[in-house]
């Protein structure tokens, strides 16, 4: 067993494979971009498949290989399991899977799991009854959680390969021209299946919205894709636009978003110009709003605003209070709408959004970030991954990116949810390390992190309750109890990989050992 | 020697590097694209360098390396010669440029290869004193002449492996986000440096025009961004928006471009959204006008126009005559403007436009081309590279890229030039291939390439005067007399790549053999 810089215990074969994680920005490489195999189109070829099994049979898929997909269309996406059904039809063994992440939808996996089908997962998150499955051990191999910084990194150096990417594409020409602002199934930006369309060995574009060539604006250019085919319907337009962005109403979480937004106020960051991102839960979504009165009354502009994007940054666009948006993926339909319609709102993928190893990530020129915590530990880590029964039901996400390279990182959680504490000992998973956050902020108030001395200075006239993150952990102890240790197996059955492919922590099976 | 599939003779030890050219689609490779080297950028870095000297030093360039640059400033760029100068001063020895183009302005390039400072060079064209200067024999290596899709191919697949990319850049923010579409020395589309960002190891940005982060919209990203520089002027506006688009008032070159756009109309290929190309010679852009009345009159309307893009193509676009302009590179600031204000014109890379190895190139979808020539040979060969005294003074550009690919290729060509006939026995160098040419269009009537029967069959009721190609190269003879033969040395000069890789070419100097 090996311990990471965090204390955290990887068996040493996990550790050998990938490394243990050093820290933060410990790894500066210089590394050889993977290279793909094109195999030449030409004149009077065409690209047009009548089926996904055909489409199967000519990029010629084979046990063992690595099948990617994109999660643009979350809780909406029909793509990942039709072309797994007719995957499983066909009798294929020992695959690999790459989704950029899966969701609830996605639930047959488990079926093709336990078949054999698939052998091995690299996702964000892993959801509901596939991640209590997963926990539940019915894999061999554990389940790779990677970042989205971090998938774009292990695509672009190759330590995923993947053969074949199957790509919905709202809107798609016999060429493969994409983009996913126009259609039946519009999804907005299409981030995180550029990479994989951009490196993949062979691409397939599955379109319920087939236009004539050329299909413009081209988020995918066909120089990417190898075959299209047209089908009835590639996803649910509700469960793709899903984000509901209506204002909270929960008081925990507007008292948190206003102490966010003081946080901000208060800062050296909140000037002329500044940038920032928002996640897309309630509190996260009030603090944009609560943010916005302030910069009205301060006359204070934003340059940019990034991330998975929600109408209330597209509010701040359209009212002049921020000049750019740079967009990864769209949570809601007004995000997808002005993505199409304002040259302002600009499509970023995976790799220029949050990649630690690129030419230099988006996310590398933030001011604060507000990002949100299953668990925040006294060390400041945060979980998103495992609920406080040990069990994975959330996402990496874009998490540890934003956390590791923007100026001031803040946590915005519940101090409890129900009689479960926010605010704990040791989180049962780390997916971003206490390194990289700066202030939690919670309904009883903020703790910053000391580590950042300059913080501590910055807020000393700051108009919330200030405690220490110990402090914070006792408020929550206090008022549900301590919590039971949770009991694992050793079985592990994820390892979590930080972005720079390093392993952060592994999950193991919870559980007495011999269950 | 070898003789390739034209007869042309190889000699053998660049016969065996190259390969000799087998025929247009001889080839159909599956291969690995290239990988590039990435330095890590992270959150504090500055890619903004003080001067050219610093951006030398921080690439870490050294002998033997290969650099590039982009002609999309044409006669009005001033990056190459300011690298160049600064590179000479520190006194590297030994380098190949690989620039996409390069023009009458880069004279300086002569004194760079007669110190050493530049022993290899690729590029599409070598114009005036340096290809004189190279066709006497200046450079110990022959400069390899690539079309605009093979040199796209050759980088992709690493044949050409660029160590630094030198990239003028019209907007361009401090970590690295360009356009060409804004600025002081506004160029419009680059398609052809987009190729170069992507596969270069170092790419530094030299602007004049540094913009808050970030810039939009992206035609290069950050991500393909190591270093950013700013200078005074990267470009002369007028050298770099140079094409003349008035409507031509020459009386040949009318009559040529009423005949090709008669052959047009009459071909099965003009139909409801076809698809075109058309240069920027005087008779290829009248083509356009008269097609355009051809497309009023008959309430036809294209899908499709692309290429090098200039006002006539902007104009049907406007007219609602084309839905949609494709474009690798803006002639005139008619084009460049629309290429930033009409969301039917879209900017592609030079792999997308022409690249004959790739997932399939946009000219694969072309109905009809308008090609110019020097010399069109009675095999249907073409020249555009070498004068009628066998010295280099053209450039390949696309020639035989869309040549190979479209369906029906015309070159538009006047019989005679002065006292140098156009149609001749052979060609002194051939660019593209006979079996790529379809129609030669000259003022006193057309020839169709008998391997064109289909054409034959459909063009007999055309109200043009048609003659075998011979019959033209004869009319030639009788105006002008029967040409010299060129004597030529065995010193090779430049070897003419075929777009896909192999030679159907070279170039000798000319002169006696101990000249």
């Amino acid at each position: 067993m090996v311990k990471n810089a965090i204390n955290r215990e990887i068996p040493d074969n996990y550790a050998a494979q990938y490394g243990a994680f050093e820290g933060a920005w410990a790894k500066q490489p210089t590394y050889k971009t993977t290279s793909r195999q094109v195999h030449a189109i030409h004149p009077g070829d065409s690209k047009l498949v009548a089926s996904i099994h055909e489409a199967i049979e000519k990029v010629g898929l084979k046990d063992g290989m690595t099948i990617s997909f994109h999660h643009h269309f979350r809780e909406g996406d029909y793509i990942m399991n039709m072309v797994l059904a007719e995957i499983s039809k066909m009798g294929f063994k020992n695959l690999s899977i790459a989704p950029s992440s899966i969701a609830n939808v996605h639930e047959p996996l488990i079926d093709y799991i336990k078949d054999g089908m698939i052998t091995n997962i690299t996702s964000s998150g892993l959801r509901d009854k596939l991640g209590a499955a997963i926990s539940d051990g019915i894999m061999e191999n554990p389940v790779v959680i990677r970042s989205h910084g971090g998938r774009a990194r292990a695509i672009a150096s190759g330590d995923i390969h993947i053969d074949v990417a199957f790509l919905g594409a709202p809107s798609c020409d016999e060429y493969g021209n994409i983009n996913g602002s126009h259609g039946k199934a519009v999804c907005g930006s299409l981030g995180y299946a550029q990479i994989d369309a951009k490196y993949a060995d062979k691409v397939v574009a599955i379109t319920d919205n087939l236009v004539p060539y050329p299909n413009t604006p081209i988020s995918i250019p066909q120089t990417d894709v190898d075959y299209v085919l047209q089908v009835d319907k590639i996803g649910d337009p509700d469960g793709i636009a899903s984000g509901a962005t209506r204002f909270t109403k929960n008081p925990k979480e507007l008292i948190i978003a206003e102490y966010a937004a003081k946080v901000i106020e208060a800062s050296n960051y909140f000037k002329q110009g500044f940038s920032f991102q928002t996640g897309s839960g309630g509190a996260s979504l009030a603090v944009t709003r609560f943010l916005k009165k302030a910069m009205i009354d301060q006359d204070i502009k934003a340059s940019l605003a990034i991330g998975g994007i929600t109408q209330p940054m597209v509010d701040l666009l359209e009212a002049g209070l921020v000049d750019k948006l740079l967009d990864v993926q769209d949570f809601d339909k007004a995000s997808a709408q002005s993505l199409r319609d304002n040259e302002n709102h600009y499509e970023m993928d995976a790799e220029m959004y949050a990649s630690p190893f690129s030419k230099g990530a988006v996310i590398n020129k933030l001011d604060v970030a507000i990002l949100s915590a299953l668990e925040v530990d006294t060390d400041f880590n945060v979980n998103v991954m495992t609920g406080s029964d040990g069990v994975i039901r959330g996402a990496s996400g874009g998490h540890c990116d934003t956390a590791a390279s923007c100026k001031m990182t803040m946590i915005v959680a519940p101090l409890i949810r129900g009689r479960i504490p926010t605010i704990v000992d040791q989180v049962n998973t780390v997916i971003t390390p206490g390194e990289s956050v700066d202030v939690v902020v919670t309904e009883y108030g903020v703790a910053i992190n000391p580590a950042r001395q300059d913080l501590m200075a910055m807020f000393k006239a700051l108009d919330v309750p200030q405690f220490t993150i110990d402090e914070l952990r006792q408020k929550a102890y206090a008022i549900v109890g301590t919590p039971d240790p949770i009991v694992y197996t050793d079985r592990v059955v994820a390892l979590i990989e930080y972005r720079d492919g390093t392993l952060i922590d592994v999950v193991r099976k919870p559980g007495q050992q011999n269950d």
